[in-house]
């Protein structure tokens, strides 16, 4: 950590600094230069201390810089070798892609086992869909709730397919433990740090989606909250940040996969669908999002889009998941990966 | 609401869209131009049942566009007047202006007390402080949940100042509404809708905080959930939004204030504390806040800021706290309003 | 056109915008519903008369919802078809795909001609590098000017290379292009009108870069302007738009490649330099940007980036170019195009 | 400048990073933690010798954090004290508040002189209208150009306001120049650098708008192209920047009023009008604006709104002007200010 004084500091200001520092049990160095004094610190889990110092309140303080990232467990200076996640039979952040597909929302046992069967062919090896809904509007559909979570486990005796779906709630997330083989967060949750410390104390891995308005940095700390409370299967998921743009739902940050890549040794997912609110530009983000190196894709594929209960303007009908599956496929290879197969 | 078709639909296209309105009882007005061929469409409810509709799905069309707002209990147009919520003598969103004032962190009796004191002192008629935190870092202080809750019961005893302090998840909600006049739901729970509906049983005023990527369309729709699950008495709050600006925090939206009091008939505050991230910047945006049209502040104040567990780095000394109080009032004043006293 | 009265709008007011709507040479449609009276607005060339409306000003309009999309000649209404624009032997829109690369200022004849030489020899088809800088501080390198352009022919005469430089203002517009095979309007000026109306009346291809807080429409709107003027010959360049993320320079948004391409009828590069500002994660975004659906790339490379006089550190070693080409072809050749080379 | 190096860096990574930095002059001082190894680096001109270091570029650099701000003119460390401008009696930084109002764009004669007429019955003390206006669309009116400059000297001529009009190009500055008393440069050529530094070869103060998206160190850094060019009247004028916020036109950031007044010693104008686009908006936007401790306001006000050529939408009727300007003088007052008078 770089303490910055002001141009003007005075020499008691500098020592009320320096002495705070030193009852905090910081080692510290002082360089005075002509334009301005700054004080480098050093000691054990600064990078934890930090938040609590508030030394920018302190007179004669221009700014703290921190020198280390804030994530510990998430880091690549913790474990620099890749995870890998094992869902059943399927690798995540390893040599295969998955893709998981289905529907926004569950709506009904019809309309989810035919979804599943039909993602199953096009090559999905996960089944998503919502039985806890956050919506934007009071009014919008809300979900089925534990009947949906019971269709989807339905649909994972048929198909074979893994399950992914949302915990909205410490209060839902034991029950969509129970049914799910990866427990979503979603966006607007990504900072609800009680579900987050409570899908901590899962063993099962957690797909955690990045706030449309997170930083990276804030998306590997929501992460470092579920693995500082004993988990640590986690799975990033890119799904598209809010700016100024309006033609696209969300403004889909690829350069994040990279990112993720660099700075943690977990996997990370992309999602076309919220990333972009438009089923057209699908295809070419599935196929981008690949390109860039990432380890899944979740994609919103409902049987008759134009009756979907949630989110219809983004899915891809089954015929266009079938083609971007095959273009998918092809991306991988390329990267000497390979889109994963359901044995059964 | 209009539907925009595209400019080569076919006439197969166009129909299937007009059976899918009928089918859901609209009535439409077809009207062909030149270069598009548009759908007016009109009926029941149209506010809450689009959002299910997906029409953007079918093929052909374009895009489409709402015409009304999509809340109702907070608008305008439900109720035209100004909607004053009482908290015992004090009254907000009418001629009364009210600051709440205190830490970021309930941290220590001691503190709280002190700055309980402080504050009354100065002119605010509301005592702020968290018991539980919302933080980045699964590292930094978490807060100190039912004892904080008690110190802060302990600080209206005495004071006679009214609380506001934070409910972050519906498991201490009934907790802290048992203790808080104002229950406080903050920026990064604006969408946790567990929490919003479980306020909405409340009879108590909520403090809804915008959050820092959410539109103003999306954080009225939020005060519609509490509003929709019977809770009326909801006070906005802006603290910023999250823009590319990094000498601040946030980006105060100060035009916010007077576009709630356009578009609804809620009261609103302003936290220029939040909304900026540097102490030197709150007296300023304190009175822009107030000369904007706002019905309240709510700033942080400490007793000792450097010392702060949490957010010293924009919390005002008691001293600048006072003289911010002294500005705050004539601004007020010019605007025909007056910041409301204690009358203990 | 769709204009929205207010909820309370009176007879007299509906009058008035009906009254001027008419003298306008506009056919109208009112609407009555229960919540709100709209009028559809019909008429010849409103898209291009609209701006100088201001019906939004007339008392008792709530909103003006345009219909059309604001461009003409760039839209695929105007011109159904891709457009290929020629460049020597090259073809950019079709089934080839181009690289530009090189330095991103011209520092000198020997760094210039080493790029050209190493960029050329791993497959480039157009050199890039600046002769004219825009840079955020008066105190950095500004550009060689004229004798950059003089090496940058040098270049190109040695190499048979085409050449991309930025003319960034009307008075150095006419010496570019004498030099230059692309003329590169850069990202801060991409709504210099000027610039762009003088770039319209020359018969050159001109790379269009997007702002940093451009929407799709304004960018298609800047290549109006030059369209409008008479040169039909732009190539979209996406190079990333500014969000809240601090990792990256900037946010480099894909989505805006197959969105040009439905839109409009005109090419589309990417710039994974610039639009992320570290060269770790340009060879990841190269590819994504191909699978994306690019039409090219412009991408920085420096035969020694940590002595580049600007933007070293986004700019990739001649060792990592020849491998990010490699990736870069086998994503061309899956989606049935191939990386141009030249002949010479 | 403090140079953090990779946590795996090698003993001749570290080596070669301060073998340049001895190279280029500057003093170095190594400090091995745990954690990170870091580099401070102190020199003369560190500040503008910075950017074309490009030590992210070298291998085992993690990230280079400058300590000082990057400007040196506009700075409060070069110049303490408050900057005066003088425009004949008017004084624009200190205890006088000066409001500029008129038409978006000089319509015609007619148009003009009415519109001055009334803006300087209600107080206004300049007069604002565009003779060269830049456009989003091609299609919209462009501007008067000299016949509107023209327009303008007489309104002057005849009410004594002093004039302020936008210069967009090089080659209309000088003209601009002759009529100006103040030489506006739009957000959009917030970084047209030519122009920039034209405008500091002149005599005659310039506002200079902050770009839509531009940080306010970029914004600083525009004047500093103007100061280094010898012109050292420079006044900004905050008229809001871009956000995902789609109610208003743009989000105006009232905090860069007292940011700018602590980093620079500058005076600050703030644009209600465009900062919001909504007429309904700017009164409130007037009053937080100055009572956020700008000197002045730049308002539109036409005679008749809806009949404008361009920004209807957003400019004050007469009447309304009239009531914004007792709202403003009344908060001038409170911070022992005064809005300034014309003698005439």
């Amino acid at each position: 950590m770089i303490v910055v004084l002001n141009h003007g500091v005075t020499q008691e200001q500098v020592q009320a600094v320096l002495d705070r520092l030193d009852r905090e049990g910081f080692k510290v160095h002082l360089s005075k230069g002509d334009a301005r004094t700054i004080i480098g610190v050093i000691g054990e889990n600064t990078k934890t201390r930090l938040p609590g110092l508030a030394l920018e309140a302190m007179p004669g303080v221009e700014k703290v810089v921190p020198i280390l990232q804030p994530f510990k467990l998430a880091g690549r200076d913790f474990k620099p070798e890749d995870t890998v996640i094992q869902v059943g039979d399927l690798e995540i952040g390893g040599k295969q892609i998955q893709v998981a597909a289905g529907p926004c929302a569950v709506e009904s046992r019809e309309q989810l086992l035919e979804a599943a069967r039909l993602v199953k062919k096009a090559g999905a090896t996960i089944l998503r869909g919502g039985a806890y809904k956050p919506r934007t509007s009071p009014y919008s559909f809300q979900g089925l709730e534990q009947e949906g979570l019971r269709f989807l486990a339905e649909a994972r005796e048929e198909t074979g397919l893994a399950i992914v779906t949302e915990a909205t709630d410490p209060a839902n997330l034991q029950l969509v433990a129970q049914y799910a083989d990866i427990i979503q967060i979603g966006a607007r949750n990504m900072q609800n740090f009680q579900l987050l410390k409570e899908a901590g104390k899962l063993n099962k891995p957690v797909l955690l989606k990045r706030g449309p308005s997170a930083t990276i940095e804030e998306w590997i700390l929501a992460a470092e909250y579920i693995m500082a409370a004993g988990n640590y299967q986690v799975i990033f998921c890119e799904r598209g940040i809010r700016t100024f743009e309006t033609y696209t739902r969300n403004t889909l940050d690829l350069s994040s996969v990279p990112l993720i890549k660099q700075l943690t040794h977990l996997p990370i997912f992309v999602d076309p669908s919220h990333g972009t609110g438009k089923w057209s530009l699908v295809p070419a983000m599935a196929r981008a999002g690949i390109a860039a190196g990432a380890d899944g894709l979740i994609v919103e594929v409902h049987p008759n889009p134009s009756e979907a209960l949630s989110d219809g303007p983004q899915s891809l009908t089954p015929e266009n998941f079938e083609v971007a599956m095959k273009e998918v496929k092809g991306v991988a290879h390329l990267l000497d990966k390979e889109v994963a197969r359901l044995n059964k």
